[in-house]
């Protein structure tokens, strides 16, 4: 949609031919059919942001190279590519300015120099094995312009270990608790703080966590108010959550 | 704590005989400590804004009416009481000015005339029988000082009744919501918005639904961003959080 | 069953010793009987349709060659293999005309240029990772003579995508929704066209979708009228069941 | 929306104002914005056909008398209800033309003396304790304006009783398989016949039936083609798609 | 066995016809077989201690009334009912001198006036509505002749509760932690504390809770060492093994 | 034990010193200790037949060619070895006289050349890729000397080639049904025989089957009568059982 | 069918105008049709035995008294009506000579006078609560002609109960072993002894027996050979099971 | 915290500025800090005993030398590696002295040569796969100080390999039962014994066993006192809690 279809618009709404929201509607969906290049896969829908996201999991080499291709063609900075493997994360770092964080399986092409770090974003972790949902969440606030503060291996079995680190929880707009096993750290910090808690359940541990649904169903049973949960090891999830979260505006 | 202890313990934190985080501790839970009543049950450990809840399901009468009564006599104003059985809202209602919500099963005790209602949130549902849910999350909202809109029965089968209804959700600050069956609401709002949607299945339905079950996975594994869940049929849980969220001050 | 003893089957019962409901069920079974080479495995079961189907999971490349070849002598066309592995196909390939579609793991040995399509059987996909199952889906219906209808990557947390896709929803006959993650798409699509739809849940995603169940679930307690389930990743009935619909004759 | 308005809409597209894809959406939500009544709920959605239905489950006499009246006076026909309590059937009873069917809690007001029977549909069941379902099924169908032919009590563990039935199954446009327990009685069917079969899991048993579970599953793993599946015990679902297949046109 | 059976049964272990093994298999069993009263339904087949118990649940009132008589009869003290039916508590406690303790639906017939109280044995619950599993664990315990310590009301959403008692948690032998809902409490204690804790899940709490699953499931995946659990609600099964573990003597 | 020991246990008995029921266990037990070999395992406790049976599974080759040494050192026929690895069976095939039959994976070792056949035991399978499971089941049956007739491939989705081979089956002393997916074939032939059918769920399929469980619940809740179930891919215990109930002796 | 259809049927036979097979099909379902009266339940197509079984669950009063009427009117015996709710029973009681099992919810209309007591069957309970099921499978095995040995109470937890009873255990032709919670006990006598063990968990139990989920696992997964499992709770299935296999007449 | 650090905090004590619970949790908690080397991951915060723990699963071979050269440095014995990779264990054994225990996957660095074996500790075991659990949990208890004693292969399905080894069981201060399948070790030996059972389900088995729900379930369920249990496979947990009770002090 050009300016002028634009324009073309409005002058429908305005007189009435065409109702607020289904312009609205219409503006909403423009930048999807500008592209027309029906391979390109946006991350679970998501067109709101100044960033653009790639999910790679079940990606070939040859597709993820092609998406970005263009994006970086587009002049797009931030790109960020989640659940990469290694050999196609290579591709990508040959042929573009990459960061790659190995541990997190995830890419940040074109990295923004003068990205922000605003307001205040904690991502608490249980053990240290849950790092990689940790640091999905963590990277993917980070790119999204928040400032990031990583607690981790601060599970309930150490309470001490978490009392010691009140101070960045207690100052939080939003919280990320990343947790497998019996998952209470959600529970435990959505007592202690104001601001919202996203929940992570992973899929670490064995036996009767039976792939994340020990963390799950304990995180979505917290007696603590101001807790909310998202897909086990959706670490991508909560860090845009917490994004959004935690740059709201005031109410004017 | 009086003034007196509150300077003694300060007193120390600028001596270093005490670290902040210890006397930020000590000072939040102080509160507690002073209402020295052991059988009030504050509701899942709330303690951060105006008003005082219950959680009704599981208490007596009797259990009800001293908890309130004590209360009153604090001088509290919007008592929430959630999950009361009819029998405990009737004896409220005689002996104290309330309002009771029959459907939502809540009751507001000494309703604050000057209530404010800021912000925007919005509580959506997919049917008409969830409306139990949906209730107890609204009022929990509007209690709590939010501005809240309803709109009920737009679940997914029908399309147009959400397509119809954009204007309020797309400048909602967090929605609510709420469906049972199959759960596909919060993904199909999740998809049309740029703010925090929560998500809250619901137990109704029959067959295959297993008490929540369907909604619930459907909800998690939502592949819109920005959706969060909690547990099934926590309508409260859904309002404090929405309220947590819509309140939010912008990053200074 | 030769000429003779058919003739003999019908007069046996043109003078009542043989109910016709016998006489049918002995003629259906027939085509069996003839082959007299028991480890011929027919697809689930069909014998009704003018191809023939091999479910190639678990099938030696050996026993795979061996069946078509009896096939292929018998001058059959538009032979179906589904879920075959890389190595069979190259197999077959090399010794029979084929058309070997990997995406979908499917052969079709000597396939019909004089193949139909007729009426109109749409394959919509939530997203790009289903397109195994899609692809299965599809060509089934194809090979079995119908017109097929792609839409991909049409998932509801962008429902631009759906909407602006309405005409070959509308008038469609038959509409197979493949969806993995919380399969609303079913009930979406159910909610807007007045053709049945046969939902497939997919195992794609990760986390809370335990191999598919979430979308299973969602699926099966869809609240839009014309829904109906098949298997988890079972592309291959829903094309069978797409066509016997979109085939149906009128009532005379 | 009156002439005068469908006009103007039209006009729109003609002139390329609008696209055809919305002007059909528009014309399609259109009967539902003129009933102008927010209490009305539709039964999951169902506006195709030429009768009403409404869920009755969860609502009280008081809402359903409402109800009906409201289409009474608009004068609809064969306005069905279902799952209805005895006690509103009663009152449905007193006040309007209504046949009630008790066994399958099902209502019909003002029942259309000139209602066709066309096609062939086919209610098969398992045992005598999956009436209820079965019914609903039939009766739904049979409002729908289809012939139904009634084929209960003939499970698998004695299959001489639907071998002795293979007339009505082999000449059926489209078949309702209900059973519960084991549910292989739609595996069975699919077997012998060359039509859509919609099976019907009922919660109907005990022990590890678990509330319908094997049933639901069991016909899920059908190796029958052209079979799918419904909701445990959702008759209405299966009657309604039973209805659309049979009295599908053919290709023209 | 009496004496002189005793002495055979010794005598012939001397002269190695029967093995040290079969003999002390033969004394352990003898008391049961002496009761010589088939009805008798000893709890879970405890005869180690000084107490006899009674698992009410399913028993008549006459079935109870006959056991208790019996064991009257014989002297019995400290005679314990779990699960107990008030109806059945009233007539026990008109016929024989009885605690009733109706929130645990325990009796306790013939109170033992100089019952002990050594060693320290807390129970630990997260809310007030565990109190009745709760109860069932600390009087099993107080029976048994254990110093009992109650920390009720102390979930992790409100760490200061449980941190301002660490004193009685830090000198207790053996922990009873009682929660349902998130089930965190144990492995918060756990990573406390020195002695073994006894996790007991409850089925309070609603969604997905699953009757206790969520808090049975966190409570075996604690990451804290030294916790172990026992069935859903069990609190006997707890105040049994607590009392066992309190009361071990030294290794000499 | 050898004959002296024997004779003076029976004359204990004689004197009543020993009871009858001691003696019968002493003697019972006797095999197992005169082997004095620790590492032998014998499968799953068995020492009633005349054969010898090594469970496979999650044993070195070393492992097992130790205990068949042993055991041909004591002179064992028709040393049955189930779940061996093709690695294992080679190694045990180079030196023993050993029939392999791979796609049952099992060995059996010392052939017996007299191996009687007696009774009648059928193997009914619903799809061919259930072989594997059948022939651990018919081979046992076989090595424990009982004739067995294989019906291979005859699911209930094509019912007339179950129909054709009712004479097996009418005649049989004890039917084993294997079936995977929607196991409905042990109802059918539970429905149509008057012996014992022996149904064994199966782990093949995909999607809903979720590992057998499909197959488990649909036999659990077969209507017919005459039907118990063994675990999933247990014919190793549908063989043993089979054989048990074929071989009994009738009333004296 | 009378003589001369037979002897019309077995001419054709002769002839080779029809197959052994289908005549032997055609007599088998005789039975049934000859009774011409569509509302008898014939209890899981039972029809090979001396007696009629009428499952009582789910079924009025009246129609009840209408099948069993018919029955006696018929001169049958031994008439076994399962699940019988104590009103129709007193209703059954009041008209027809009968033995009403309380306990067992049975009843046992026209008691045969004569009824033989062959072979030797035992039932086996874990703890007095399962009684009832217990008792569904001793009675129909006895109605069924098999002389029962009833052992309760002796659960795997005092493992004196049960080996102080081997005898009756050791000489049983089928024992049926009943066992809610942990189900141990059908794996502990399928290690004692040499013949068929039909394992029946129960839904008794609380907590983790997720209605009798545990112990029927438990019991699936025995490592003893020779058992095999029915539904939860299904008595009348192992004690007709369990007739068949005592009464097994020896191979000629 | 020296002891200046040290004295300071007692003396706020003593003057009551500092309340002896927050000191006591001052001191438990400073060994930890002193470490100052955050990759260290104490095993699930143990920190009580004499011995070090590391959790090899997840951890790469530098980051176990990491961690086990600094504790080496520290002059640490018997640090206890569990689920450690054979290639880390080699590389650990060059380097330092070293048992590697290859079927436990443990290691044990620097042996203490002094180590005592107090009390009795028995670890029972089903069934010999079981064996990587019960020498997980054997070794724990060892390096801890225990006396252990192994009871292999004694599961319940050959009940006299239990009742021939009665003497170590009777005589144990805790007991350890692993058992698979269908896990009814824990019951029966709870039944025979005095002291405190830990139940460890185990994954081994097959078909219904579900990776261990079987043996969970059925632990759970024990109706023999003094069991409880630990997660699946957890051999470590279940040797730390035997240590703590076998070693556990008399009341003084």
């Amino acid at each position: 949609m050009d300016k002028k279809e634009m324009l073309a618009l409005l002058t429908k709404v305005q007189r009435g031919e065409v109702s607020p929201e289904d312009a609205l509607l219409q503006l909403k969906l423009e930048p999807f059919e500008d592209i027309g290049y029906a391979k390109i896969d946006h991350h679970r829908g998501i067109r709101q942001g100044a960033i653009e996201v790639i999910y790679g999991a079940g990606k070939t080499t040859e597709q993820i190279m092609g998406i970005v291709g263009r994006m970086v063609q587009d002049g797009r900075q931030d790109i960020l590519i989640t659940r990469i493997r290694p050999e196609s994360a290579h591709a990508v770092q040959k042929q573009f300015p990459t960061e790659y964080h190995e541990l997190a399986n995830i890419c940040i092409v074109n990295p923004n120099p003068t990205r922000e770090a605003v307001g205040s974003v904690v991502v608490a972790s249980g053990g240290t094995s849950d790092m990689a949902v940790c640091e999905e969440a963590a990277l993917t606030a980070q790119v999204l312009g928040n400032r990031v503060t990583r607690l981790y291996d601060v599970g309930v079995a150490g309470l001490h270990r978490l009392l010691s680190n009140l101070e960045p929880l207690m100052t939080a707009r939003a919280i990320i608790a990343v947790a497998g096993m019996e998952g209470a750290l959600a529970s435990v910090i959505g007592g202690l703080v104001d601001c919202p808690v996203i929940a992570v359940p992973t899929s670490i541990g064995y036996g009767a966590n039976f792939g994340g649904l020990s963390a799950l169903l304990s995180m979505l049973n917290s007696c603590a108010s101001g807790v909310s949960v998202v897909n086990i090891d959706n670490g991508f999830g909560a860090g845009y959550l917490a994004s959004m979260i935690n740059q709201m505006e005031g109410i004017k």
